[in-house]
């Protein structure tokens, strides 16, 4: 990790001025798993979003698209067990309720509040349980670890850091909390990222930095190829540390760029870790393409084929796979130029097999985690991406969702 | 079927004048398995082709589109087990080898000489064998069957068809062969296709009523969605009928046309029920799309989810899923006025829930074939697609392939 940041406890409410709470509200069947969350500042935000770009998306999306045209926002309240999409005008009602329950418990303003729901696509939320879970929620500063929990749906586990650094000498904090383990892929993973930072941040610099950071991370990531109708990706920034509000002229803005790309990757390669039935997590990098986006479409091509993330899942340097991806996939490529590496081992020499050991091949499939890398020896754009395997896990997941 | 035709046997021989002969000659390790046939008219034919749009294109696709320039061929060489892609100029080299070993049995010229390769990439080929190979085969006009079997890689089972009709008061015949299970996804998917007719056929209508029939057939077509090196389809028409040349004007145009689309369609789907690991035929009709090229993107989406897919394995009518790849495809949807059904139950009502039994649902989704329907309520784009379930059996073909 870089020397500018170091790790610190408690994700989301790390940042001062954070509460979160938690409940059991019974939208999911088993009640003793939590099932609603609140975030909240102490103060009004600047706050930003990214979200799905699918045109079936769910009402909650509607709703955070439209608050945040605003550029402020000062809490979220999430619900697992229950997606609010294919749910009409009752389903944007209900999701403008869930905010009116958090506005009038927490003394705010309705516009201030925004919402996301995840898990089954189609029914109705049980809104009645979640006006009465808003009233059980009790807010703390301690409570980051089990927001982090209680958004998950089928992940194994929670996905959450936080970062402190200095800028203009003030201590700054940066925390973030994922979920999504399944229907995962770009523009966005079906996915929900909460972060939360005290730093004062300009509302366009902060626009902008989001963006780029998902464009980077999260939008590199996919599991099935399946694109959500819930992807949301939130910041808030409440200024309580104190700095000069950021922006581009600001001389420490990097500063908070790395702390903020170093958070959402390792949040993003968390979630590819823990994908649905996954045993090992895939980072592909490609090099030396036409341009970033070139390098882009290859690298999510190689993350995105299920024939390779078989062969992945047995530990078979089976490249040809990966070269059927890259032909696939509509970078310019050309036939006699491009190398493939799995782990160290050349497996692929100007588009033809390398002189390699088979054994070592197997070997740098063996472990948790493979890397491939792609050098197309055309020109200098670069990417990274990151996957899982396909495993016979992730069918059992899936087959039975809804019963 | 239509009754301007009738099914016959011995599909790629049963057109007169073609002929075909298979071996065994050791491409794959298993030397009890036909891995080598050659398919060939008495005379020259009229012949189209349509490929893989791959920038990974595999050495014999490069072969049969230069040779196809000219219109004409009149025979094929196809191995299996090998697939002769990423193998460079040597691989060049042994693709072009291949046609000049069917071009002295047969006294042909090498430039009416086309070949496949679908199997393992990354390997070059055993030349030798298929030079011994090519010298044990003998053709005969009853080895059709053959030929459909010895193509086979992962399949389960041939697909073959052949017709018989009249035009010009001739009998005509039309006949095709296929393989492909796995690595299937559209332009084109990883499949060969041979298709013969005795018909006399003007090269231009040929070629222009070839690609509209793989548009609406195989290219409809996905299991997993990962895209072929190898992707062949070749229609041979040696004109041996005697009816007047098919062209544009001719009156009986329509039934050639008829027979083409009832063979390619009737071999995508037995493609699709044959994909790896498929228990379940999955068909997908859009209408109501705003033109024909939306219906087509949310018609594949669905086929291409693999959460619809393990949903489908299970059983279960979680037609959120449904509803997710539409959101994704791109297609242009109104979310208050799409309708789904599963078989002929609604589950799906102006973008909600509808009033459905849910045990008339999943009997809907228990048989070995499923139909969804999907109707926009835009415009009157309409189009079909195939796939299918996706489960344990596809991760079992897929983890251990080059072991």
């Amino acid at each position: 990790m870089s020397k500018l940041f170091r790790e610190i406890d408690h994700c989301v409410t790390a940042p001062q001025g954070f509460r979160a709470g938690t409940t059991a509200c019974g939208i999911k069947s088993d009640s003793s798993i939590k099932d609603l969350a609140i975030l909240a500042s102490d103060v009004p935000c600047i706050a930003a979003g990214t979200f799905t770009t699918s045109s079936t998306r769910a009402a909650p999306v509607l709703v955070c698209q439209e608050r945040l045209k605003s550029g402020k926002a000062q809490s979220v309240i999430v619900n697992s067990g229950n997606a609010n999409c294919a749910t009409g005008d009752l389903g944007l009602l209900n999701a403008y309720r869930m905010t009116e329950y958090v506005a009038k418990r927490l003394n705010l303003e309705n516009e201030m509040v925004l919402c996301s729901s995840t898990g089954i696509i189609g029914r109705q939320l049980p809104i009645e349980k979640i006006a009465a879970g808003v009233n059980a929620i009790e807010l703390s500063t301690d409570q980051g670890d089990a927001f982090s929990e209680a958004i998950l749906t089928t992940d194994t586990r929670p996905k959450r850091m936080a970062l402190e650094f200095q800028i203009d000498g003030r201590t700054v904090r940066l925390g973030g909390a994922t979920k999504g383990a399944g229907m995962i892929y770009p523009n966005m993973a079906t996915m929900l990222c909460y972060l939360t930072t005290d730093a004062a941040i300009e509302y366009q610099w902060l626009l902008t930095e989001l963006r780029t950071a998902v464009a980077d991370s999260f939008n590199m990531l996919s599991m099935d190829g399946d694109m959500s109708t819930n992807d949301t990706c939130i910041l808030f920034a409440n200024g309580l540390a104190g700095n000069r509000p950021i922006n581009a002229q600001h001389p420490e803005a990097g500063t908070f760029r790395e702390a903020l790309h170093h958070i959402t990757q390792y949040l993003a390669r968390e979630m590819a870790r823990d994908g649905e039935g996954a045993t090992k997590l895939m980072t592909v990098h490609v090099r030396g393409a036409r341009d970033k986006a070139d390098a882009v479409k290859a690298a999510r091509a190689v993350t995105l084929s299920p024939l390779w993330q078989c062969a992945l899942a047995g530990g078979d340097p089976n490249w040809g796979r990966i070269v059927a991806a890259l032909g696939a996939s509509g970078c310019e490529l050309h036939q006699d130029t491009y190398d493939i590496f799995i782990g160290d081992v050349q497996v692929t020499k100007q588009g033809m097999a390398a002189q390699y050991d088979q054994d070592q091949a197997r070997a740098a499939m063996a472990g948790g985690e493979v890397t491939i890398t792609v050098d197309l020896h055309l020109n200098d754009g670069q990417a990274t991406a990151w996957g899982c395997d396909l495993t016979h896990g992730y069918i059992d997941e899936n087959t039975m969702y809804t019963r």
